[in-house]
């Protein structure tokens, strides 16, 4: 099935292509000239987008283009109003110093969507991936995830009631968790839809830049992109992204490539059955992973009220609790038991803690790498690394904007010049 | 990491492209005529392979070429030796017929071995997937891989005795177990590396035809891309092959990609813990699943003795002894139990069975599926199929081959024309 995630990710080139075993489609007809240039564009954009500020000299080598190839694509995408060309201030050598390429990430940005189960956020990101607005809203219990559009709608209002009058939004994206819970604390497996999109989209007709087009995703699957992208994981093929909050869930990138499954549903390892005679789970199953690493079973074993973040249990396991030092070494023994079952599945270069598992992580590394060490194989654990996420709890949205700059990337002649035409 | 079956796949459009994140590379000079060509025969080439005899103008409709260019594809590959073209015994239509191109499934084929943990299997399989000759001989217990290299090599030899004089090799593939035995019964857990392909293509230097330039892969994996490509998964994106003999290890394609992981050692989900109290594994973990559902919990449950085949158990469970029903279901169960797992962490399409598991199935296949369906998160078991393997015990032959013949498939001027110049 194509789901909207994996529709979104191959027109990154970061999903799979057709299935080789089936019979191949003709060879497409040779690019022309027009097709070669928006690649480069796209290549160009992409690497100051990644990067930051390049100079012509460097983009010359890193994209393997001669120099007055270089500059006429920068002059273009300049044109386009899509990047900046300046004179460095701090010339490094002596001769004529190169022109700095830099995105212009204030003019061009996207519309960033996390919906947790108990807040939505709202970014504008800039393109080069800068946070230049971001709001919050709570989530009430118990709600669905329609139910989130008008609140979500009049935060991405509110975020561009001072735009700029060039401003251009280059796309928007939704990175959705899949719990919720109710008003008695139950927990609810959820997921998005293709209509939480469609309706955010019909709810901003109108108003500021036009349509976005937006894209959905898996809350982890999103944040795994942003760490993979941009975070702990950049450059790493294989990765397993564990996203805790009020369950856990996965991203998980095999040879750099997004697992989405058959409906995008992939990486729901919370439930994982790791105790057949385990505690009762909200997934209506027992003994799943996320009944002993969750946030309720920290603060279960930490003997704390409902509503005591993870963060205050682990500062008072640093402060000398004992109760709580006990709970966090309790969940961090449990979260590298899982975490072992992963390594021997997916034999990962690293596995990254989002989330409220980055807090637990942070502060019992060395139960955790223990459990993994007793349980992983061998061979799978010899060159496994174990990360705390670099981007917190901004993960999903990088993550989301990422997604929502793809289309733009791919062909920079779709921006803002294209649009004031 | 690059490993030798991802470095084969990706030559066969199976495996991930560079880096989506990582600088681009500029884009490919535009594709020459020449090229063009080489894709068109290979596509016309794997066509047939897959799909044997095609006529002309079914060609002409699957490949989106028109019929001149056909023709003189056909007039190539039938000058490489690489197929034949015949008018049909039967056509179906009034008219001149359309000729049918065949692959020429005894001249051109694939050297496939098989390294079990209890014996060695060599096939030559012709192009288009037919096994034209198979051979095997016993692995003594507690062997090294190396080991086997001198009776593998001995197994080719013999089945190339008796070849026709214009035979040609188009590769050779290896699918290694990842357990092994030892005399008192111990199960080791293994796995193939890059040596012993080397090892073997030394062994063969100057006999039958040459260098076949081996690769290797992890068994499972091979096996599920056997039945990706021909048997009971294919064209399905989202697979879970599960394959039994001493232990349980997965391959899994995602995307319908194959996922390898860091070192080509993903997949060992008999090594997922599903009971943190369970039994010792071979592995020096406890609760492995595969002690639960691997032959050993077999036997051990229908207190058959040891070297009863799981075959054996399956048939007296059917002859009525309730001993053997309740071994039987029992490890039905903890299959069920495991593959719910592997569906909340992959969301799979479908799950297929092979080797011993594929006994189990299908004697089993209410109990497997009942745990699935108590386990399972709903979203993901709603499409779920469950299905045997098609491909029996010849799946890892068959995926090797598949395997093996890639590079022919992907450039045919590599073909035995090319060889005699």
């Amino acid at each position: 099935m194509v789901t909207p995630l994996r529709r979104a990710l191959r027109r990154a080139g970061s999903a799979p292509a057709p299935d080789p075993q089936q019979p191949p489609a003709p060879p497409p007809p040779a690019a022309g000239q027009e097709e070669i240039r928006r690649q480069n564009l796209g290549a160009m954009l992409r690497y100051v987008h990644l990067h930051g500020p390049t100079s012509r000299a460097e983009l010359t080598g890193r994209l393997g283009l001669n120099r007055s190839t270089i500059g006429a694509l920068a002059a273009e995408l300049v044109a386009s109003g899509l990047v900046t060309e300046e004179v460095p201030t701090t010339p490094r050598r002596a001769g004529r110093p190169s022109l700095v390429v830099s995105p212009r990430s204030v003019r061009v940005y996207a519309t960033a969507v996390s919906v947790e189960p108990e807040r939505l956020r709202v970014a504008r990101i800039g393109l080069g991936g800068r946070i230049l607005d971001l709001r919050e809203a709570p989530r009430p219990h118990g709600s669905a995830l329609l139910d989130a559009v008008p609140a979500v709608a009049a935060l991405i209002r509110e975020s561009e009631r001072e735009l700029a009058a060039d401003a251009f939004c280059a796309g928007g994206a939704a990175a959705v968790a899949d719990t919720t819970r109710d008003d008695d604390g139950t927990v609810h497996v959820t997921g998005g839809d293709e209509t939480f999109a469609v309706a955010l989209d019909a709810a901003l007709v109108g108003d500021g830049p036009g349509r976005r087009g937006f894209v959905w995703g898996d809350l982890a699957d999103i944040a795994a992109l942003a760490e993979h992208t941009r975070g702990v994981a950049a450059g790493v093929d294989d990765l397993v992204y564990l996203h805790g909050d009020l369950g856990v869930s996965a991203g998980i990138v095999t040879g750099g490539r997004l697992v989405t499954g058959h409906g995008g549903r992939s990486g729901k390892v919370g439930h994982m059955v790791v105790h057949p005679h385990g505690r009762r789970c909200g997934c209506g199953s027992r003994g799943c992973w996320e009944t002993e690493v969750g946030v309720a079973a920290l603060l279960r074993r930490a003997a704390a009220p409902p509503g005591t973040s993870a963060l205050a249990v682990v500062r008072a396991a640093a402060l000398g609790d004992s109760t709580a030092r006990d709970a966090l070494h309790g969940v961090a023994d449990w979260l590298g038991f899982g975490v072992a079952n992963l390594v021997n599945v997916f034999n990962p270069d690293i596995v990254v803690f989002g989330g409220t598992l980055r807090e637990v992580y942070a502060a019992a590394a060395g139960t955790v790498r223990h459990r993994v060490d007793t349980m992983a194989l061998p061979a799978s654990r010899e060159h496994l690394q174990l990360r705390a996420g670099a981007l917190g709890p901004d993960a999903p949205l990088i993550g989301a904007a990422e997604l929502a700059f793809e289309n733009l990337l791919t062909d920079p002649l779709l921006g803002p010049a294209a649009g004031s035409q």
